[in-house]
């Protein structure tokens, strides 16, 4: 054991959050996992709502279960997550529908709000589903995509922005947090010099809700999707989140207007009138057992505290960075801590057999063809020794001394 | 006790379903359960299923899942159900999404097909969602909705269709089975009707899927949509399913254009390119849970066999309206077995409040606003005895000598 593992081990007995590990179900043949930010381990407490759900909620109150708190399940989860983890006051979030789905409707919504502009700015190195969806919808509303073409790390400057935003721009979209360099974007900074130029943004967090603090009312954001089954611990394809900000919700409209979006949804009425507030966001019948899943999420973070979250994440990523240049390897996320996230992205030849042989003695990564390894850490469920623990065996597979 | 009572035990005792009832989670305070038509009662492989994930397949496997099957389970579930529920070859259908947002996609998918075409069809009887999203998809594409108003019993005739369909017609939205009266809608028939004038059918099966007897191949449908959490039993806001034939699954192009509608989930590529096969209808996340009790739910039906399903409930349903009868009440659903699906829905006056005495005694119906009750009787859960004592409360609520 050498005097590094020792220093992991410290770090774990001043850990403040160290006791939310033991909230999360064991895994027993894992010696580190570092994917939390592909999906999150499932807290205990899920674990027991799972099992308690179809015998007392679903099996025990029925039909009746509806009017009993599912109907606003979407709503009031939303304003929990707006609270713990969005920063956001109540009345602007909903949870339901993927992510895919969520983009798709505040992308056509943020466009209905510019008719004079046809253009939607978006990058290059964004997640595929953000720029599929880009692009799609611009076909469908006869726009034009203009990309951001920017460095992963240094990311979206003032300078490239001022380049493709401009007068024709009705929305950009961005990632928060970069999914594979881990690089965070300045949200106000980027929030404000869009509205300088007239457009929306919609803000995509599937890589900081829940692990970095999050102000999207102070920031006056627009629009903002993301996903619960990373850091919010919400089990694999959980529902997602949607946050409108107030002062577009009398004007918005959405593409999807399917009967959880109408204003009385047991009138079944001859016409459709949209919501008054925030569930005109929602088109069909929500998931409950998946709602409730990311209201545990939520309420983990919400228990840790967001700052405490962020700066258990700070330590870990500077602990694995230190460990990883031991190894001599190419990091492709930023040195800067505050720039970057809560994941640590390494190049290696072959990644995916690399994975696989990490994942043959325990430790599991994420693999981001063909050269990536993108390794996640999740501060309310990774500790610092189990960083140092999956590192040992990556230097053994990789075969390099350290 | 009533020699109809004793008429309900003996059919009970002759019900070769009838071990099919210990196959779901008992609900101790319910004399009666009429709404496995709103949301089916949890089978027990399910809750058994739920109580596991958590620690087994989400905490076990955590991101290994996605490589172990999970990808695929949109598909393979899919494929289940169209072999158990939905007469359907392998291949052309997904588990995903909800009901409303699956009509959104298959809408837009069947008009890109009829691009010479300006109208959709769609009846006035029809459920919200349905009736909403056709509005909505309309005013997207600039085209026109014609409208059916079909009698709620007697529902869409030749001479009815015959009015509004026609060389204009890009597609004809219709339900297997009406919400509210429970009138079987002739699918083979009116789907040949609308071939015939060049126009493209959706079928929504919300109310018919595990209960009727469904054949989407030979009856040469186009598309379908429906839930899994009515007769399904997969728990409420449980993903829906999407059929596409196989004819149409080449050229078909859907508007929200998620990863995992791309051709090569994992290789994030600059351009999009829709799978090839079935998966280019998914978008988002898929949510694994609920398809893995979507599963549970059309296996539990495939173990029945749907023929023995339907039997069942016309005799379920034959008997409700006997006892009905005794009352004088006026029933909203057909009088003819061959065109009542597995509900049957009655005319009162306060029909919320007749709802609220019942449910005070154990009995659970389902509400249309302003007069009417539905009763459904989901065969593999409901028994007779089961029909005849929620009916006997129902008098007495009803203050009606039987």
């Amino acid at each position: 054991m050498d005097d590094i593992r020792d220093r992991a081990v410290a770090l774990d007995a001043a850990d403040p959050l160290a006791s939310f590990r033991d909230r999360f179900v064991p895994a027993h043949d894992v010696v580190a996992y570092f994917d939390g930010n592909s999906l999150g381990r499932p807290p205990r407490a899920t674990a027991e709502m799972l099992a308690a759900f179809a015998t007392e909620q679903w099996g025990g109150r029925l039909i009746r279960g509806w009017d009993e708190g599912w109907v606003e399940l979407p709503t009031t989860v939303g304003d929990e997550l707006a609270a713990a983890v969005l920063g956001a006051a109540p009345g602007q979030t909903v949870v339901a529908d993927s992510t895919s789905v969520n983009l798709f409707k505040v992308l056509h919504a943020a466009c209905e709000l510019r008719p004079d502009r046809d253009q939607i700015v978006v990058d290059t190195t964004n997640f595929p589903t953000d720029r599929y969806l880009v692009e799609g919808v611009a076909a469908q509303r006869g726009m034009t995509v203009r990309w951001l073409e920017p460095d992963v790390i240094e990311h979206v400057t003032p300078d490239g922005l001022a380049e493709v935003v401009g007068e024709g721009t009705a929305v950009v979209v961005l990632s928060h947090v970069d999914y594979r360099s881990g690089t965070i974007l300045d949200v106000p900074g980027i929030t404000r010099q869009v509205h300088a130029a007239g457009g929306l943004v919609i803000w995509d967090l599937c890589h900081s809700a829940g692990v970095l603090p999050i102000a999207l009312d102070a920031d006056d954001v627009d629009f903002a999707v993301g996903c619960t089954y990373k850091y919010l611990n919400a089990g694999p394809g959980a529902p997602a989140f949607l946050y409108v900000a107030a002062q577009h919700l009398a004007d918005v409209a959405q593409p999807i207007p399917g009967w959880f979006s109408a204003a009385d949804l047991f009138a079944m009425a001859d016409a459709y009138t949209a919501a008054p507030d925030i569930r005109r966001m929602l088109s069909g019948t929500p998931n409950v057992v998946g709602i409730l899943a990311a209201r545990e999420g939520a309420r983990l973070v919400g228990e840790a505290g967001i700052d405490a979250v962020r700066a258990k994440s700070v330590l870990l990523t500077e602990l694995l960075l230190e460990l990883v240049d031991r190894l001599d390897l190419t990091v492709v996320s930023p040195r800067d801590a505050d720039r970057r996230g809560s994941h640590v992205t390494i190049q290696v030849p072959d990644a995916a057999g690399v994975a696989k042989r990490l994942g043959e003695r325990g430790v599991i990564p994420d693999v981001r063809r063909p050269d990536l390894l993108r390794l996640g850490l999740s501060p309310l469920s990774t500790s610092f020794t189990e960083v140092h623990d999956g590192w040992a065996v990556l230097a053994e597979v990789l075969d390099i001394a350290h």
